[in-house]
């Protein structure tokens, strides 16, 4: 293994996540990137590749979102990992800048979908009929990791709910979020039952968005930006063996993992971090990924969002964005736009959401099927 | 820009390309995979990432192959860019390698396909209803380059043929090739018309397939393999600007700078070149890629075949693996199928279609809605 070159983030940009009734997937991801691109201080030209993250949009959707701005060249590559698709494609831009074979990479991460929940299944190669089951297949996966999880360790409905509370909360400082407001414990408890007991504001929305990040060498960093954001440590993991048997070890082992090798890539400890933006797909994922990221002790997440821990002005502030819960989850759009919300806060730039003093953030995405990705950012 | 690794091919393998019938894309892929790591000399855990290039899959396509193989936590990424991607995937592999980020990367190529035209037009976004179109979309579009071809150089369908008849020849010496029956010009032009004037066999068929390649840093290399095979350029560029208007230019500029940049990473002239495996998806393509890589000047590829110049034993053997024609296309499979015919060549273990003293190889696979990869390996 030979040394690493440094890598920064140096521009980033989206649209807001929402429905976008009408809008193209290649208007959305325009809007992105011509925003990263400013944002970054350096030309379009100077971009040497390009990875655009999406689960549904077809063939050469980066090509397509490209071709609007006026495509230079350079390779374009469309990365697919489920919805950890857009983690994935900046994952690769880091992976492009340290190889020495570019100075200027961007990662680009697009969806466009449709309203109700998703009907993809990774597992069966796309060969069962879509929408044949009547509990939607991953709100009903979530409920049975929340059953798990509350047998084992006590997690309850109402702990659910406080990371919706939470979450909403944060989104309605957000501009950029789908959801703009705040919900009660009891809002939470009396929405409508997707699969029992995950009520819909337990429930991520199917959104439309794009968000962009410019990865650069230090070099460039250095020359344009007025606060590079270094990234120390991108990681990517996979499932081991043929994958989980069971539905709470498919929300921790592979998540755990990550954690620690990008903890030992930024030679940092959970206790270092100012935010974390996670996959927060399902209520109760954010409290069992509060565990996998070494927050807290394993089966402590229940209490973790109970004792008002993860909220912004608590012992870490978790997706401060609102999270995929308010913010929404545009599948390849949010493993980007999670680093466009640590860069934010890192510039100190959040507006009313932003974290004070924030230094250093994380980001968590989890695609199932088998791909997690985490990153750290620091200032 | 810092000096980049050396990268290798250490080991190739692949299923035969056809039909299939009754077998699915996870069990090609891991035939192929297994293949390729038995042919590397290092174990399947020491690989540390994973490339794995297709079109029409489905999620996470790369992890359900992996999978059946038992994945071993490490990054596995799905890349897609129309029939570029297995071209793509290699390339991956190579920057994975050259980053320093990890020693050994696979690059995978995968893909099931049915019967019949593709239906895919990656300029649509997919919005466009399937198999709505009397003459399909692809063979249609290069009956139009043709066309143009022949106005300004007097391009001839008998030349044509000629580039059919060639890589039958070939493939017919290849075990794993979807068609294994020589064909003479008269039954080239006598074969069904598809889009006139390009008959069946001067169009390549959608087959099933995968093919896989082990990429390792120097150290690596020089430590398992018996004949390391040293990747001299790693090339992927897109289209320029809003992509060409005409047809004629859709399949030259794109890919000639692709060639350009890929001789001027490898320090060499096209004159040597021992072979290469192009992307002849339709007879004429081949003639204008004859142009495009250098091996004669532009207008002139039409007597490049006629003079023989392309056969195996000619001036530089061109798709002696059969090519897309003979050989087979399942779309993602195909960047990565070339590679394992060039490193057989290179090894001298291609039997019966064996360049003499093949040193030198080139491989250039071009994908609609704008990416072409070109890759140089020596000996």
């Amino acid at each position: 293994m030979i040394n690493k070159r440094d890598a920064y983030v140096i521009g980033v940009g989206m649209t807001p996540f929402g429905r976008h009734e009408g809008k193209g997937v290649e208007e959305l991801g325009e809007q992105a990137v011509t925003a990263a691109v400013r944002d970054s201080g350096v030309d379009w030209q100077t971009v040497e590749i390009a990875f655009c993250g999406h689960v549904l949009q077809g063939v050469t959707a980066g090509q397509r979102v490209l071709g609007r701005i006026g495509m230079t060249g350079v390779p374009v590559i469309n990365v697919e990992n489920a919805c950890a698709s857009g983690s994935t494609a900046f994952y690769q831009a880091v992976m492009a800048v340290r190889s020495g074979m570019v100075d200027v990479a961007l990662a680009l991460g697009i969806e466009r979908m449709g309203r109700g929940p998703l009907e993809v299944d990774p597992s069966d190669s796309g060969k069962s009929p879509k929408g044949a089951s009547a509990v939607p297949l991953m709100p009903a996966l979530f409920a049975e990791v929340f059953r798990a999880h509350a047998k084992k360790y006590g997690t309850t409905v109402e702990q659910m709910a406080m990371v919706s509370v939470k979450n909403h909360h944060n989104g309605a400082l957000n501009p950029n979020a789908h959801y703009g407001v705040e919900v009660s414990v009891a809002d939470v408890l009396a929405a409508r039952m997707v699969a029992d007991p995950l009520t819909l504001l337990m429930c991520c929305p199917t959104s439309s968005g794009a968000a962009a990040a410019i990865v650069a060498s230090g070099d460039i960093a250095r020359s344009v930006a007025k606060k590079p954001i270094a990234i120390v440590a991108a990681t990517l993991q996979s499932e081991k063996g043929a994958g989980p048997s069971d539905p709470l070890r498919a929300v921790t082992e592979i998540n755990a993992r990550a954690a620690r090798k990008a903890y030992e890539e930024a030679s940092i400890t959970p206790d270092k971090l100012d935010l974390i933006e996670l996959h927060d797909c399902f209520a109760i994922a954010e409290i069992i990924h509060y565990e996998n990221l070494g927050l807290c002790e394993r089966g402590e997440g229940g209490r973790f969002i109970e004792q008002g821990q993860s909220r912004i002005g608590g012992k870490v502030a978790v997706s401060p964005s609102g999270g995929l819960l308010a913010k929404g989850h545009p599948l390849g759009a949010t493993g980007v736009a999670q680093v466009f919300e640590v860069v934010t806060q890192l510039r100190g730039e959040a507006g009313p959401r932003q974290i004070a003093g924030a230094r250093i953030g994380l980001t968590h995405c989890q695609g199932f099927g088998g791909a997690v990705g985490v990153h750290i950012l620091a200032v």
